[in-house]
């Protein structure tokens, strides 16, 4: 299991104050749709040219346009890049297709997904490196989790490695462990913390 | 019927090359999805301060954290911003907000929304104002166009207006026409010829 941080409400500066407290304790550092949109494709290159030998992951959410936004990606210096699991699966196989061009990792975000299992099934023959479940930031605040959705990957996955996003914090890590997912996705619980190296650790040692 | 450009696969000093040869002949300027990508909201500002009379739409494609992204781009100068119509419902009402707290606009982007009508009707009580149809251009490749989505739209709609988007060309203006969009979005059609400011004529003459 690797930890992921999600960087969304920051700028490079900010990002790479929380990364020098950080960058030890966490295994990939998350370039966040937000802080994408807000800088453009050089955060990826700053945060990989001052982290090398951490994984970035560039959150683009693609949804269209597979093969030249994953190349925007990888080029600024993305290991691995995200694309919508609601995309049309040409769009899908545009970036795993890219990926594989430049030997770097495809993850799809299955957010908004209407129903998870048979789209599951279906992309997992994509050769696709990590498919997500996630629940919007816009349904945590109504409550919603993605735990039996992680459920439901750990027991449908063939092929994808699982991994989970959405509100998780150390207290929620028991609903998320014993299904072994190879990446969690932390952003708030961490970015948000008064001791964020503290939060980070207590999150890491729970993951051991 | 008002034309939309759509600036996609071009820089900031790119974008402004094109329009000065075509501001006049436009009605709306759309900042493309990798566009924002590549050079972050700060494009969405130069264009609007080149040109402060013409309509600037940010093809953010909101996913997620709709009120927070929404602000990005209003704040960076866009006049209309574009959510999924695949999000949440949350997520799509959260953009609302903020357009009406700038008193703005916003653009809910159809694109992969598996059952249109029902999405459609649904998504047609949230005071959106433009709702559209749009093939992704992954799909444009495989022969898809948005004509029957357009029929259908111009249907069912009772409170936004509707728009159109994927593959239009002066040639395929014949099926759209009839229908009426309050906004045609052209991109590789007009930006892609050797003479862009004749095609992009051609196709405002044709929407008299």
């Amino acid at each position: 299991m690797r930890l992921q941080l999600a960087l969304d409400l920051v700028d490079i500066a900010g990002a790479k104050a929380i990364l020098a407290e950080l960058s030890d304790v966490i295994d990939i550092v998350e370039i966040g749709t937000p802080f994408i949109l807000k800088e453009g494709v050089h955060a990826i290159t700053e945060i990989k040219q001052a982290y090398p030998s951490l994984s970035v992951l560039a959150d683009m959410k693609i949804m269209d346009a597979g093969d030249h936004e994953a190349r925007l990606a990888y080029d600024a210096g993305a290991d691995i890049v995200t694309v919508l699991g609601v995309a049309a699966d040409t769009t899908i196989q545009n970036v795993v297709r890219a990926a594989r061009a430049y030997q770097k990792e495809v993850m799809v975000d299955m957010i908004a997904v209407q129903d998870l299992e048979t789209r599951v099934k279906h992309i997992d023959k994509f050769a696709i490196d990590y498919i997500c479940v996630h629940t919007a930031s816009d349904l945590q605040q109504q409550g919603q989790n993605p735990y039996a959705e992680l459920k439901l990957l750990h027991q449908v996955l063939q092929h994808a490695k699982p991994a989970v996003a959405g509100g998780i914090a150390a207290d929620k890590l028991q609903h998320i462990i014993p299904y072994r997912p190879e990446i969690i996705i932390v952003g708030s619980a961490i970015t948000g913390k008064p001791d964020q190296r503290k939060a980070a650790l207590e999150i890491k040692e729970a993951m051991k």
